[in-house]
């Protein structure tokens, strides 16, 4: 079992159905590390210019997946309505991301591939888990 | 004069009136820090029991509040209507941490009246700047 | 396959052995969650009063082993002279994390007996990855 | 008087001579935003092929700046010996970084002369503050 999935069932005070939160905060994390990371292989590439775009958002998307990966692990006074606004915001900053990276995919750049990947899985998590909160 | 006004004039593609941005972005660093230090403040209070959800707003705060100056730091390919979602966001943010550390302050804790301080010029700093968006 | 190793396989530069890299990087990333996790579940103890250094040793630790993960995913002119002084800071506040986080495991804390799991591989996989740059 | 100084000046429990420890808080945050303009502008450049070096020491610095920031934040249990290898840690980052934009700034780069600057303030900060640690 994850850090993640332990981390919340040991929590004093653990959400009633936990593995949509778990998963969110989980592709959080991981897209986040991918954006930073397909941002400095954007920047090794020898068509760096072209790829301005797609590191400006890989940035942004690391850090707002950051953000809400770590608000989400917070489940003392976790309010949904609260969280919904960043999830939501998580989302849109992954979909951004992962469209741009797709672009780049479809020319060869394996790293934009991967990260489009991981952009998409926590797009959809991010809107899995913000429809449970209004559900 | 500021190194975020600084950085924005000497910028390759700044924007045309950039002093609302400028004056978001410092308010977004400085409230990050004070949440931070808020956060902390608190937990070294005798009363750390009764503070427990200004600890967690406190926290949330700092970290919409950083992820938001680092975004609307990166003028590059910066799109308005994408960016308002996150600042309305962080304005929310700021919105509830002070109401929190504002009924704090009023009980004697300084800490949180500072914060609370803080956290209003960014929530007016975020929403001034997001209006400029869609004017 | 994780994203880190997609990642590190589909930069345009990769490093020569990169498992200990990967295994550092995906050990930051996962501390740096079950810390953020771990000061919150610690608020919400009743006995949040004995828990204010555990609370304040996870939110560093939480950001030195995010910043770590950050920079060592940025493959691109990396040095490491440069980043085994990062590396062994991160090592150190995972030590002390764990060292507190097992004494409140001892009395009964499983969200502290999963968290200084958490920290304990990580300061393993931070002093792995550094006895390979000096090596 | 800054949010800084007014965080320090109303906790519980304030440390002794406060003025050092304000600084290097109030220097790691301002360069914590300056280095991620800086990398930003850098990519807006047309010459952003010969600044991918720079980029990536501005995206470095930005995160250990900020993670040194909130350490520093954070006074409860605050431990000179255990926050000085941070500290140092960021000086270096510093120091690497203001090298890389003081070579640029001399080929006419605005941006990287006022980040240079922010990066060196720092760096004397960070480098004050811990020797007054060990005094």
């Amino acid at each position: 079992m994850s850090y993640v999935q332990q981390m919340i069932d040991t929590h004093p005070a653990p959400p009633a159905a936990s593995q949509q939160l778990a998963a969110c905060i989980q592709a959080c994390v991981d897209c986040a590390q991918a954006c930073t990371a397909c941002a400095d292989a954007c920047l090794a590439e020898q068509s760096v210019a072209d790829l301005v775009r797609c590191i400006r958002l890989n940035l942004d998307c690391a850090d707002v997946c950051e953000t809400t990966g770590r608000t989400l692990s917070r489940l003392t006074a976790l309010d949904g309505a609260e969280v919904s606004q960043l999830v939501m915001a998580c989302a849109e900053s992954c979909r951004r991301c992962a469209e741009e990276c797709e672009r780049h995919a479809a020319m060869g750049m394996e790293h934009c591939r991967v990260c489009g990947e991981a952009c998409r899985r926590c797009e959809e998590a991010c809107r899995a888990f913000a429809g449970s909160l209004t559900a």
